[in-house]
């Protein structure tokens, strides 16, 4: 618990207003998009400057305060649920986009700019930020560098670790420290900034953030490929990459997911099919037709049924808002949804495939797999209730097939939503114990009292 | 020194044969390619296999002998120095390329494999491995992602961290660590790989490298641009970047640097160019094409004397052998040859090269200048001699003023050389107080005893 004396200096530091007591603000603020219990923090934060920041940090330090950092809380592996009695900061606003320069092709951000605003606002200056997660739409910057979030077009444009150049943040005893730099290439002292994307909010706090931008690519061209069978068309994804064309996105869909994102969206899905391929191809315009025929033969040869080309931004649009609704369209049909991301080298699309529909039989649960297959990135989502104790159990020994099926195949744990608190336990399994020390001495090196987002990642 | 104990040791474990004490091998292992006095370890190492090295590592640490792992020495700040009396390990024979897997554009590669060779390899697969720093033709893959080696292709493919997908590295006490995947997407864990990309042998010992690979570019067209002026050349490079064309490669010659490398390769450089840029553009062959017509069009628009277009792959070749042997020219000209690379960001490299014009006169020095302008990572080149030791207090007068001018236009003290022993001391005028010790926090938890690469980036 915090003493009174503590939440005073808050209130002096930050104002009453944006310090919340209340029982209902911290209940908000005590949980994520993971199947994980709620946990009430005594205090939440929100501070408005960078120096009102820096302060908050080394007084929990100073305190011994456990402090969560907390974005749009889209968090899917209980990155953003705090420590009991501890403080969340909320970083909503600190939402300054501070610079887009587009002669040297970079932005400065504070932590709490939403993905998707900072998308559109670089889009407007005819530049492009690829990274993509699915929560753009109110996700932070801050908490998809926090994640090393990824996205539709991991598979050609990498994820966010690919955009961080540059970052400023606190250390946890209020200190500033500066890493990275506006320009492309930059030795200057260790790789920092690299090692904080990903680091889940364990090590420090992000101040700023500096993004690498690109050239928006000139054409796009967007298509459905519909099989009347699974393997067909996870085949089919090896077969685009073993063919050297990257897609910008290659997106796989079964048919319990397609049925329930038509259901929920209505965009016209073929309820019928087997499995789905979405794919977009995109770059100079006779680069993206000479692909795009490629994509179609390819499809064609593979056996897929039917391919539906979009024909205007518009169609196009309309078919990756379903795509990105699969979740959530998902969530809706029970209580419990476990959404995973184990990954696997995409040549072994197919073999992790046919294992998903195996395990999904062995444990008698509902799982419905789409994700992003062109990187090898699949979600299968498991649709259970975790009031049920027994139908519970099987799922976790279905994941525990899931993590042993894709380490497997040379695959990992994690392709984008992070370990947090949820996959902690099984670290060990991929990496080595050497692994797992090696971090825990950064670790207690970087956060000696362990105030920094505890329990995520290496465990307590 | 080393004790015959500890000696034996390391006969028994690699053969005596492998372990090199006379002065001579111990000679040549003391000094790499910068401007700095030589050092003279005690015990040369040669392992051949993942156990030896682990196993000289454990050693070293339990007899605290400081430890510098040395590819082909080509470092140009001062890394592959060893600490005096310690021991050198060479990682030239652990040069096997394990695996290229053309199905999922990755492969797996020991520290000692040579970067061309491995270009070569991959090429030969129809695949591209795009990092190509100036020594690519001895060094080490090892020693690129100790040092996060950079290139003529930063500009548009990045440097070696952006290739670095995992990394299987032995700890200070010699235990194996494993972080990274061979998926494009991986969160499984801190981001190690990352932060051992740059870290110069301070924090760990490379067994594995896992490297992203991608496909080949099917179109690419070479051309130089000649100016009779050096800041119009300048300005060409940010006109060129400003219009959204992001060439493969961007370089910067000045008419010293022209000269010198004409004398040196007679290849038919136009010596009477006050400045030239060197720029190929790659990808489909239509992109290819359009980017060639407009950078043509953007190099006369800004005053180009002439342009001339590589009509084939022997032409364009003859060329980049000419501005890669740019260093080896100009180092024949004198006895001490400083090779600086403090880098801006591309639109200030108009300003950069005035500001090189004006140290040179301020400080009456010889300064060529090249380099990859097109990610403002200019060569200033010093000419000089050592042991005219008023021309070197000159020398160092001008290094400072150059990398307060970088710094001052927003720029890195290093692009793409390194930290190393050579500007230790000037890393906190660029980051900050708190920066050096978060470093040197993370460097006493994970190397106590101080024994790896001691001295180098954040000093002892």
């Amino acid at each position: 618990m915090i003493s009174q004396a503590v939440i005073k200096e808050f209130e002096r530091i930050l104002g009453k207003e944006k310090v919340f007591l209340d029982e209902t603000d911290r209940h908000t603020y005590s949980y994520d998009a993971a199947v994980l219990e709620p946990v009430l923090p005594s205090v939440v934060l929100r501070p408005t400057s960078s120096e009102e920041l820096g302060r908050l940090v080394r007084i929990c330090n100073e305190n011994s305060i456990p402090l969560t950092v907390r974005g749009a809380g889209t968090n899917l592996s209980g990155g953003t649920i705090p420590k009991k009695g501890g403080a969340v900061v909320l970083t909503n606003a600190l939402n300054k986009i501070l610079e887009i320069n587009t002669e040297d092709l970079y932005a400065i951000v504070q932590p709490g700019v939403v993905t998707a605003k900072f998308a559109a606002a670089v889009e407007a200056k005819g530049l492009f930020y690829p990274p993509d997660p699915g929560s753009q739409a109110v996700s932070t910057l801050g908490g998809n560098v926090a994640e090393n979030a990824g996205g539709l077009r991991g598979l050609k444009y990498g994820v966010t670790r690919d955009y961080v150049m540059g970052l400023e943040f606190f250390d946890v005893n209020g200190e500033i420290v500066k890493t990275g730099s506006r320009t492309v290439k930059c030795v200057t002292g260790y790789n920092l900034a690299a090692l904080m994307v990903g680091s889940e909010g364990t090590l420090g706090v992000f101040d700023k953030i500096i993004l690498k931008l690109i050239p928006m690519p000139t054409g796009r061209k967007a298509m459905m490929a519909i099989f009347d069978n699974v393997i067909k068309a996870s085949e089919t994804v090896a077969a685009i990459i073993a063919h050297r064309i990257v897609p910008a996105t290659l997106e796989f869909m079964d048919n319990f997911t397609i049925r329930t994102v038509e259901d929920y969206s209505r965009v016209g899905l073929p309820t019928d099919a087997a499995a789905l391929l979405l794919i977009e191809v995109d770059g100079h315009p006779a680069q993206v037709e000479e692909d795009a025929a490629k994509v179609e033969s390819i499809c064609r040869e593979m056996g897929a049924m039917k391919i539906r080309v979009a024909q205007d931004a518009a169609e196009r649009d309309k078919v990756w808002e379903a795509r990105r609704a699969a979740l959530s369209a998902l969530a809706k049909l029970k209580p419990t949804v476990v959404l995973e991301d184990a990954t696997v080298p995409r040549s072994k699309i197919p073999a992790m495939i046919q294992a998903l529909e195996e395990i999904s039989r062995r444990f008698n649960l509902t799982i419905g797999t789409f994700g992003h297959a062109g990187d090898g990135n699949l979600h299968p989502t498991i649709l259970t209730d975790k009031r049920n104790k027994e139908e519970w159990h099987r799922v976790e020994a279905a994941i525990d097939a899931i993590f042993d099926k894709a380490l497997g195949l040379g695959g990992t744990l994690s392709g984008e939503h992070g370990i947090g608190m949820a996959k902690s336990r099984y670290l060990e399994k991929e990496t080595s114990k050497g692994t797992i020390l090696f971090s825990r001495r950064i670790k207690a090196a970087l956060d000696p009292k362990g105030i920094l987002n505890p329990g995520k990642i290496i465990g307590e």
